[in-house]
């Protein structure tokens, strides 16, 4: 069996490093537009070898790890699947995604989102232990074929990844509260210190804290661009609930009510005991 | 030389475990106003000896390390002082602090913040090199005594500490942007997901992301209560500028200018080009 990657950044090519290790594959062939990603993926040995999108298209596997904009019209472009074929989205969304995939190739599509990453990207950032003990969330799989649910299953098991369900539009509300509402607070935390703060005084100044809040604003701004807008909804439901939270503590500053101000913590520490 | 220890928590606990590694003292002294802190400290040997706050008054340094809002009441009941002792109070937030020492031991004090810390407390959190390598800001030391600067110096050098020295109103702007209004969000962030999530999905979905950004979101709520307390107005300035930042970020996705905020993201990722 041969598997294919079409994406060889941080997650196309930690998967790639991943795949040669438990080596249920004869062979891992690799895609990425940028011809720099792909020399730098073959120098890195992240996948065996670098083919058109065209021979990828014959894999009995095709992982998709680009940004999620350009996912559904690859994938509806693999007009000629054979039906034994299956081709996994590794995108951070999927509702939007799924509506648009083609129901002829349907059931080869399993949409599956990886609870992994770091903040770099590009195929220096692969890892490849990145998915290792790590949850995988696949979406909507009573809508994929019976044998590419059990494939998949078989795939990231081998991987040592713990696998959930859940149907599409349930994971996008979810992971916009627990994933992409972090990110714009990471990004947001970044500039406001940037615009006010002379690198000088952030190194001079900069703490454990600061480090873990501004850690994921260094993530792919091209690949959040189209995160964001594919869970645009969920998204702006999760900023909302955000600011009652955050205007909570706001007005307590301001109002000088401390022993409420206490409270409000409390609450928030309540998290650190099951997490 | 004895060191005493006001406050045997995550702070004067470190402290008295790396005090006693350099050998800088013949004794380290602590006290802790609650019971099981000084027996936790004493059975995890953070201090040599657990004694009353007035023995701890003879000592030759003393450290303040407990809740801000009782550092400057606490310093000024000591008012008999030899010329050449030392009070060191390692809060987070030194201005209003500083403006009500008595003139009559200001230059007994030292306003001195470690930037470091996590997000636990109490004795068992202590941590021997809690403050190696990290920066230590001395602030308003033209106003302390030349012996008391000098010396304090070369405790932190011998903790393998580097020393900035700020006024105290720099300080507590800096700071505010740099360590208050990322606590702020993350307990923020905390409470947003704690209210819309059962813990059981939290768990599923959880990513490095999320860890890192909720991580400082079980830090002591007395602790940060007292230091938003007392900078309340820096940091309201820090809160109202985030705001202006993450507003721009909200306006972008609502408004689908998804180029504009793939800008945005690449501003923020400037931060670890030096970082």
């Amino acid at each position: 069996m041969q598997a294919g990657i079409i994406g060889l950044g941080l997650i196309g090519g930690s998967l790639g490093l991943a795949l040669k290790e438990i080596k249920m594959f004869k062979r891992i062939l690799g895609f990425d537009k940028k011809s720099l990603h792909q020399q730098q993926a073959l120098s890195l040995g992240l996948v065996d070898e670098c083919v058109s999108i065209d021979e990828i298209a014959e894999c009995d596997v095709i992982f998709i790890a680009i940004p999620l904009d350009y996912v559904s019209s690859l994938i509806n472009s693999f007009v000629n699947l054979r039906t034994s074929q299956t081709i996994i989205d590794l995108g951070s969304a999927k509702s939007q995604i799924n509506s648009n995939i083609d129901s002829k190739i349907r059931k080869n599509y399993i949409g599956a989102h990886p609870m992994s990453g770091t903040e770099n990207s590009g195929p220096k950032a692969a890892q490849k232990d990145l998915f290792k003990n790590k949850i995988i969330i696949l979406t909507d799989t009573m809508e994929s074929g019976e044998f590419q649910v059990a494939f998949a299953k078989e795939i990231f098991v081998n991987l040592g990844m713990q696998i959930i369900k859940m149907d599409s539009k349930n994971h996008d509300k979810h992971i916009a509260y627990i994933s992409h509402l972090p990110h714009i607070l990471s990004f947001s935390l970044a500039n406001t210190v940037l615009a006010q703060e002379k690198p000088e005084n952030i190194l001079a100044l900069v703490g454990g804290g600061f480090r873990s809040m501004s850690r994921i604003a260094n993530s792919s701004p091209i690949t959040w661009r189209d995160i964001f807008k594919h869970n645009r909804e969920y998204l702006s439901f999760a900023l909302n609930d955000f600011e009652i939270h955050y205007q909570e503590a706001k007005q307590l500053i301001l109002e000088e009510k401390w022993d409420e101000l206490e409270k409000w913590m409390k609450k928030a520490n309540v998290l650190h005991e099951f997490l």
